[in-house]
């Protein structure tokens, strides 16, 4: 339980990551770490039953799909326990998770995909016409992000093509180091599933574009969780960060577990920045329960205490030339330097 | 001609930002600056001929959008010189340079608009069957973005829905900021124009996905480019961030203007990273002339000197945990300290 816990924190600060582009407040608070929910397995089987031509092999693979088995069958399996030829491993960005934010890429990745894995949420935000062709899904609630990827891979070791999903971009604190980590302790290698990341809009970026224009000039993101880096790290990296004219955009800024890193962190933009500088909170972007806040710096520690900011919330601070202008926040790129306008 | 030089200039280090997400070199590297070039008019021509249902307002509207004439009636223009009800404008980004690399949401606020305006380059990245649904394109080579981006407003505040494109993202070194500021300076609002923007997959993800999974904990984006910030901020920025563990990516890396920005940004990437940190290179991020090397820092200045970097090219600089495996680009997030796979 203890790993498992450590496991809910790990993947709540990841999911936190990969959903800023946008998992509903409510699912990501809602802690099933551990147990195989009704959801996934019901998705799992229905799934299942949904015969392809390819049926016969997809049955046979969707006996291993139910998270208890594959647990069993699969944890720790090597390069060396299949005798299959691999299949390819994608790992597909949705983007800010509504499906008009999903590239065209994304959406063939997934179409070519005989198995789309993911955290529920995630598969939830894949349109119907696009799991229905798959031969199956394999959907676990938060967490459990570790065994998910291995199984993702497992299968794909196994003779599967298939895609493993998360909103925002796999490269954004998200899964496409983890799936590289895992095959290589696995002693497969990338080449041998053909691993491909395709590219999905960060929730940094769909945060941006509710707000306006804050990140046209140099940016830096970063997690305010400290379950996989130390707290005196991420202070580190604020410090030196704040002190320069970096807009900052901030991923995972608050959990029950995390209420001090979000105290520390405005403590230290406060200690280089001005109050009244500009700052934008997005929680939900793309979602049902969207909600946008330009608001100052000096307000930001308080606001932690609100609904707006949670672990699918996205906090861009603005440089010192930032500034708010008709709802929008907008960090000056300097053309009004070299140009009369 | 000073003024067009230095547009010429600023336009090329922004251009390289957005198109990072791939525009070809060469067409980056021949300079049309101030001149509208056949292409462009031809289009707009071309286009204007294609009468819509719109035809007779798109046609008077048409007359004015060869970038000669828009430069004499539109240029200073302000809100009060037009008596239309305003249009939308809406900045898009098209992601990393092909189509399949657009969102749908992308593609309908295309469609949906009836002027499309952008760098030449970016406008030939939309499918025809976007295009041919415009009642007008006005595009122009590179640089002229100043008047491009006004010449946008112009448009909308006459009262046509005007859609604004350029690769990446829009708010990553690009439209969306200058849009806001032309609108406030021509003391219009961004409300007025229904200002909206559309975000894109950025370069720095469209370049990390083809190396690997550089990009999974705390990043930074840096622009070389000291058209419009002064060269020893860009050194401090870089100093501040190096010393932490950010991985960095670097936009604008090369012009025959800025190389000793470049040998600069070397220099001190060296004083506080080891030599044989991994670095990727990609030119031309999914467009036909893509290169893609992964390389040690130590080697990166020399490289200034070949084709592969030019204003097209991003560079990701990992941090001391990042390594190189089967080809890919690796930063671990820190889960191999918490799991055991």
């Amino acid at each position: 339980m203890t790993d498992t816990n450590t496991d809910s924190d790990g993947s709540t600060s990841n999911c936190g990551a990969k959903t800023d582009g946008g998992e509903s407040s409510s699912s990501s608070t809602e802690s099933k770490c551990g147990a195989s929910s009704s959801d996934s397995s019901s998705s799992t089987e229905s799934k299942c039953g949904a015969s392809t031509s390819d049926s016969s092999s997809s049955d046979s693979k969707c006996g291993a799909s139910s998270k208890k088995e594959s647990t069993e069958e699969n944890v720790g399996a090597t390069v060396d326990d299949f005798d299959a030829d691999p299949g390819q491993l994608v790992a597909v960005g949705l983007g800010p998770g509504h499906p008009e934010g999903m590239t065209q890429r994304a959406k063939d990745a997934l179409l070519e995909a005989e198995h789309i894995v993911g955290y529920t949420t995630y598969v939830d935000l894949i349109p119907d016409g696009i799991t229905e062709q798959a031969d199956d899904i394999y959907d676990t609630p938060m967490c459990g992000e570790v065994s998910r990827t291995e199984e993702s891979i497992d299968r794909a070791l196994a003779g599967n093509d298939v895609a493993i999903v998360g909103s925002g971009d796999p490269n954004v604190y998200a899964l496409a180091g983890l799936a590289l980590e895992i095959l290589e302790s696995k002693g497969a290698t990338a080449s041998m599933v053909d691993f491909e990341v395709v590219p999905g809009v960060p929730a940094a970026q769909s945060c941006a574009a509710r707000l306006g224009a804050p990140l046209v000039n140099d940016t830096v993101s970063v997690s305010l969780s400290d379950h996989l880096v130390p707290m005196p790290e991420i202070e580190s990296r604020l410090h030196s960060v704040a002190k320069e004219s970096f807009v900052i955009t901030i991923y995972n800024p608050w959990s029950r577990k995390r209420r001090e890193n979000f105290e520390k962190c405005c403590e230290i933009l406060l200690t280089h920045r001005d109050p009244d500088t500009p700052v934008g909170i997005v929680h939900g972007a793309g979602r049902e329960d969207e909600q946008v806040l330009i608001t100052e710096l000096g307000e930001l520690e308080e606001l932690g205490e609100s609904e707006i900011i949670d672990m699918t919330t996205t906090i861009v601070v603005g440089n010192e030339e930032t500034y708010v202008w008709d709802d929008r926040m907008v960090t000056p790129r300097g053309y009004e330097t070299k140009y009369d306008y």
